[in-house]
């Protein structure tokens, strides 16, 4: 299996910069001074090289949460008991919660994916590919066996391909979990080579003296399973979680087969972290949806070098912040596709040109 | 007329308290984090505070953008000829400006006022409103005489109470006036009491050289002009535009009917600066709909205090910002009133709650 996903991790093509460069002098003909749409510009010329269209437009959208649950949060890291896992996947699938809502407000698709919740669930509307049920807690052992690593990505590959063959040609990606953001914040000290308190912060709301107990249970956690800063799979197998390993396969497989992911918060970017290590070349296919109040995000973004669509201070993940993005995403796309240019609308051009 | 604008600033009532508190009592119960939305949340509790509604719902949208020459423009502060204020007013009108694509995306109606074009205009759809044919060269003269002024204020108040005749309950702020981010930035400059040099940029993108006689311009007119930082109006009046003017009418007369009003750019930015000079009461009723590259804009921004809710390098004016802005805002009202909360959706709270 381990080869079945290198693979996939290297099939992964560079951008069509012909189709770019065409992006970008139509761009130039809009009837608006060069360059002032901003990023809106810089969206739609990134996405005219993913999808190899110089005039791209999205037809369904999806975003997929990765749901699974944390060993360490039995270390109590988090605000609240690992129950609200499952909780809240049910509350999903009932259109209750922030990213239903938000989903709906854009017309996209929820996919709910069980790759590792502790407790058994079932609904017609789950995608369940239970891994294992949940991680083992880190601060004590390593988070999961190869096998279980490898079986979620593969989780993540397959979901993907399956919203493929639905038409779905832009993805979000979500996450629920209680006690990510200590596994994101371990994956990303140790992918960053930066200390622990410097990428950790209050998840769902902790305060000061369990932020630094949280703090010290992922720098123990570390330093009992010495991951290997150079192998991001070491990294995610020893320190990461079910669903953040869902994630990574859900990106690996979107930038395989040319399809464009906006990345949600915290989780989701270190699981675009990792994917981005396997193969740097799957960053082109990335746009951040936001930029999380989560301390250890923005130092992800920079070391992606991606900008935040939006930064409205969010912290609650399930892909809220990728799915509000989606909507800046369509807007580019239509002002690249449908505005007039200058010879059209008889506006002229800057004097002395 | 100058005391009947002067009653309509004064009547702007402060928020209601009772119902934000009730909104934002609410937040707490949906099945989220506390504050994890950010500031999805602190639109939704201020949008109750305005309309007085604790499950606030937008049910129609326009963005008003005023349109006006700038006498100033003869002294090659842009990098376009005065001619495109009037050949982008057409293009408004047929539908071909970003403008027209965002409002569509978001379905906001537009509303295209001449308060001031130089050029002669005439289309079934254009609001027409001239007070002038453009403001005189600031740098020579006053921009406008106070009769001029008063009358594209009530100009905005008008086409801004016809608005909410027909339903509109969600306001955008856009501009069109080859030369106005001169006038902007002297509006700044002294209300701020900042050298021109500090807030003045590159509009629609002039080069170094170009930027620096922008500079002297603005410098030489507020020498010349003697505008008092005290006065609102006689800023306005002598380095102001007459589509600054409009905008500053539409928001006081916005403010005064409970109706939101999302600022656009540095151009809208300045005419809110005035705004709320003239009653600081106004500011409450105000949504920063991004932060330009414009640099005089940040400086408003935080003047105001008002957070943008994008962030996105535009500079185009014509309320892009704002419009895109409205989808948030509509989204962080679906979340307050659609989301269930942890009674419904039997999700535990905190530990220990």
């Amino acid at each position: 299996m381990k080869q079945t996903i290198l693979d996939r991790v290297f099939s992964v093509a560079p951008l069509d910069s012909v189709v770019m460069e065409q992006a970008r002098l139509r761009q130039l003909q809009l009837t608006k001074p060069a360059g002032s749409l901003g990023r809106l510009e810089d969206v739609a010329i990134q996405m005219a090289g993913i999808t190899r269209q110089s005039l791209p437009e999205i037809k369904q959208k999806a975003v997929i949460i990765m749901a699974a649950d944390h060993g360490v949060a039995r270390e109590g890291v988090s605000a609240y008991p690992s129950d609200v896992t499952a909780q809240m996947v049910l509350n999903f699938l009932h259109g209750g919660a922030a990213i239903n809502v938000l989903a709906r407000s854009v017309g996209s698709k929820v996919i709910v994916v069980d790759v590792g919740v502790a407790t058994d669930l079932s609904h017609l509307d789950l995608v369940p590919c239970k891994v294992a049920p949940g991680t083992a807690n880190f601060m004590l052992e390593q988070a999961m066996t190869e096998t279980q690593m490898l079986e979620a990505i593969k989780v993540g590959m397959d979901v993907f391909d399956e919203q493929l063959k639905q038409g779905v040609d832009l993805i979000a990606t979500g996450d629920m979990g209680i006690g990510n953001t200590t596994a994101s914040s371990a994956i990303t000290s140790v992918l960053l080579q930066t200390p622990a308190a410097l990428v950790t912060g209050r998840g769902t709301g902790i305060n000061d003296e369990q932020l630094e107990h949280k703090i010290q249970v992922i720098e123990k956690a570390i330093e009992r399973n010495v991951p290997n800063p150079k192998d991001p799979l070491d990294v995610l197998m020893k320190v990461g979680g079910l669903e953040i390993a869902g994630l990574v396969g859900v990106i690996i497989a979107a930038a395989s087969r040319r399809v464009p992911v906006v990345v949600d918060g915290f989780i989701s970017g270190a699981a675009a972290l990792i994917a981005v290590e396997l193969n740097p070349t799957v960053d082109a296919y990335l746009f951040a949806g936001h930029v999380s109040v989560e301390r250890g995000h923005r130092l992800i973004l920079e070391k992606l070098g991606l900008f935040p669509l939006l930064d409205l201070q969010l912290r609650l993940g399930e892909g809220t912040g990728a799915v509000l993005a989606m909507s800046i995403i369509e807007a580019a796309l239509s002002t690249h596709r449908e505005m007039a240019t200058f010879a059209e609308a008889g506006v002229s051009t800057r004097e002395g040109e």
